[in-house]
């Protein structure tokens, strides 16, 4: 484990020092949230089940070590890593140093939760036993090679424990890039994006990563699976598909060849201003669907737009505009996008004069650079500003879906409805452009309801995800499945598609030790 | 039934006239390979096995219904067809009018074999009975209909049996395009093209069929699956990949929700020269990596230019150029290359500058838009002539497969070593790119062995087969698995991944009644 950690009961660095809340989110939530008198610390010395016994070499045991493999970072587990009231952990955590070695835990007759950042926002590390005696954390974190780079055909191989700063890294150095920034960007691993089907905040221009797979190696206990690397192929069903998104509950991804991208020598972030959400989104549906969607293409609803302006101070994002301006223009209680372009600076000239046709066309007011410079300076910060939100008694949490353009907007209203029942402040983003529907990102925060902070959190939970099935989204289009998520699966892929899911991890896992309780639970 | 029938022992209606081979050919032919002194006709009366009963009302058991429903149109069937040498057959045709009808076929203790355009070249619709006491095609003919189109969302929903020129003729009037081209094109149907994971020769630009499909429906003898039309998800293993080239070995497709574009109001093709092969691979790499590659994108080896040069008499394709000139620039024994773009007019101008910029970069030689009209207005013509030459006695055969491009020439090296072993004209060409890598079409022509032309034919494909998997290719970049690809599959997904689409197989399958021998085999 040299990996960075991070706290258990929040997110980033433990020597991460908060500055506490803004001022201007401060004012907002004390106007409409509501905020504890007094800071509410984390309680100092978290207690753990006692363990069963692992027989393992190289198992580790420590408090610390099992503590820090004992959950995700959903809020409902920073709930319980506050509060001490955490009843699952791993009886042992395993750091294998090769494929053998894994392999070896695999076999051990114990539950193995595979674990790469430990970032998942839906349970998916959560340390289940199943049916078994124990259960194991697999840290993968001394897997983390760039095992190659084929620069010709624009292909890395990389292990599974490989950090994204650290992929970045080591691919920035040889002049490429893998384009993939999710908001877990700082402590995701390849092979956690790669299980979760992961997306970022440049994938309408990069892809997702289910997008980039073309190959992988993954260690099941019924084998290892091997998937040739091609840039595509009609050889019967995509068993890359399966991987992509199997969440640890068929086995172990040890290797995966992805497509990266030649680093961009330019990034250029602008923001805009729409009329309303319906002008901005028919703006970012004409985008795409001519082929002139940037690389990064972000549209706030009018309640994110406000929050947005009363966080940064509206003079801050757009100081050499002002207020009348966009009084003028007929935007100011519209709602703020970001539209970053990336690549050779002639690419990112042709490719923003493109989109720039299209959004004036679609009555888009430039702000310039400094709201995207803003969005890329907090892009990773959300989290940080949830632990602050924690600290005063405030529930900060999102949820997200997508649907195609025709049904977007039915679907935004159905979950901002089942969201105000139970949140004072419900704002939503579209943050992924496809050319037939977009991506709904909603954040919700509502004063937590003392000593009932996790009953609080599912019945909005409940009400939001039945209110996206009922509403033709998809339960979940960047957080993944795991063990939130699992009951409305079917409503993406139907009773016979689980049952076919389950013999599927049957024929690999016939003893049902991978992550049990996951995905299928 | 009421769709164009196939001739059962070739391609195209049976009306169809040969004007026999074009005089370019036969002196090649006669030259390098030879031809039969008299012509060769099918055999007038195709015996069939006595069929088995089928007790399931609508079943049609004519002798004509049963034997153009007993083979596709791979060479070997064709051999077959012609000899009169036909061992399997359905034992009965059923054509659903109705999904509740579907059903009732898939429970009726029979093999059912889907059948769609009856176009595979793998043997996907061979009527193999397993381990069953009859087998039916299931001809999905009736199944016909665009459900819907969704125009701001750019979403098709197709029965499967609709054919292509039906399905852009639908979509055509509405102003959308599937684009979707394969050289079976005039009789393939949206199903089989999904069943088998189809590409076309426009891919370049508007992506596999793979890349299109967003939700589906399928009968599976154990339930229906329905998977929810959505842009992108995160909700796990993608089953759309699994359905997607399945073959007809898990259920019938029976919606399918595809994304479609506008339909270009301008379509461009030109033919350029490359000094060789490597050129015109680097060239064309540089297209795809640079974001600039055209819509269609194929390149000839020198082997395929010269014969393209001796089919269509050089003066023809580059008339106004001269042989002379393309010495003068160092190509005259070099490669030939067809570039198209499609799209609005703006588009293709601006796009199409993008691409020359490239071209000429990598020593593209311009010839105009002649080769490409000539390639336009044969583009579908492949299929007719092999069954002219298979009047003179020869053997005309191709197979696929792709790779990265680092791996490009060696497998192009290899794969064309084993079929010169066999075959005095072996040829190839590039047809589809992608920023890793592109796909290789191999034809090859040989005398036919009297009397021994099927075992002619499994040395050749076999020398090939094993080729390609051991310089690492895909064993099928277009043309599927069916039954003659099967015992290479291993090598794309290993043994453990076969034991996991068994797996698969047996949850929504459970009596192996569909499309038993195939994929799987």
């Amino acid at each position: 484990m040299a990996r960075r950690e991070m706290r258990h009961f929040g997110w980033g660095d433990p020597a991460h020092v908060s500055h506490g809340l803004p001022e201007g989110a401060v004012s907002l939530l004390r106007a409409r949230v509501g905020l504890a008198d007094a800071p509410r610390p984390p309680i100092a010395d978290v207690p753990l089940p006692e363990p069963a016994p692992v027989d393992l070499s190289g198992a580790r045991t420590q408090h610390m070590a099992r503590l820090l493999r004992a959950a995700g970072k959903s809020y409902p587990d920073l709930v319980r890593m506050r509060l001490g009231l955490v009843e699952h952990a791993p009886d042992a955590v395993l750091v294998p140093g090769s494929v053998d070695e894994l392999r070896a835990v695999l076999r051990a007759g114990v539950a193995v939760v595979p674990f790469g950042g430990g970032t998942s926002v839906v349970g998916g590390v959560e340390a289940l036993r199943g049916s078994h005696p124990a259960v194991v954390s697999l840290d993968l974190g001394a897997l983390d090679r760039l095992v190659s780079l084929d620069e010709r055909s624009h292909i890395a191989v990389f292990e599974p424990g490989i950090q994204l700063p650290a992929a970045e890294g080591a691919l920035n150095a040889r002049g490429y890039t893998l384009g993939h920034f999710p908001q877990s960007y700082e402590y995701a691993t390849v092979g956690g994006c790669v299980a979760t089907r992961s997306s970022g905040q440049a994938s309408t221009g990069y892809g997702r990563i289910d997008a980039m797979v073309l190959g992988l190696q993954a260690v099941c206990p019924a084998g290892d699976v091997d998937l040739v690397t091609v840039p595509a192929t009609a050889a019967g069903p995509d068993l890359r598909e399966l991987f992509v998104g199997s969440e640890g509950v068929l086995g172990v991804l040890t290797q995966i060849a992805l497509r990266v991208r030649p680093l961009p020598a330019e990034r250029r972030y602008d923001g805009f201003m729409f009329a309303s959400f319906e002008h901005g989104c028919e703006a970012f549906r004409a985008l795409e669907q001519e082929g002139a969607a940037p690389h990064v293409a972000r549209l706030s609803d009018e309640a994110e737009t406000e929050v947005t302006f009363a966080l940064a101070g509206r003079e801050g994002l757009v100081a050499d505009l002002g207020a009348r301006y966009l009084r003028a223009r007929g935007v100011e209680n519209g709602c703020i996008a970001i539209c970053g372009w990336e690549g050779t600076l002639d690419h990112v000239e042709s490719a923003r004069a493109a989109s720039l046709s299209v959004l004036r066309r679609h009555g888009a007011v430039a702000l310039g650079r400094s709201p995207g410079r803003a969005w890329s300076r907090g892009r990773f910060d959300g989290p940080y500003l949830r632990d602050d939100l924690m600290d005063r008694g405030v529930m900060a949490e999102t949820l997200e879906t997508a649907t195609t353009w025709t049904n977007l907007h039915a679907l935004h209203r159905a979950v901002g409805e089942a969201l105000r029942e139970h949140a004072p402040v419900v704002m939503c983003h579209v943050s992924h452009l496809y050319e037939t529907g977009a991506s709904l990102y909603f954040t919700f925060i509502a004063r937590q309801r003392d000593g009932a902070e996790i009953e609080q959190w599912r019945e909005i939970k409940t009400a939001a995800c039945d209110a996206i099935v009922a509403a033709g989204g998809t339960i979940t289009h960047h957080h993944g499945v795991g063990t939130d998520h699992a009951r409305w699966l079917r409503h993406d892929v139907s009773d016979p598609g689980i049952a076919a899911l389950r013999a599927l991890k049957s024929e690999l896992d016939p003893h049902g030790v991978m992550n049990p309780g996951k995905l299928l639970a």
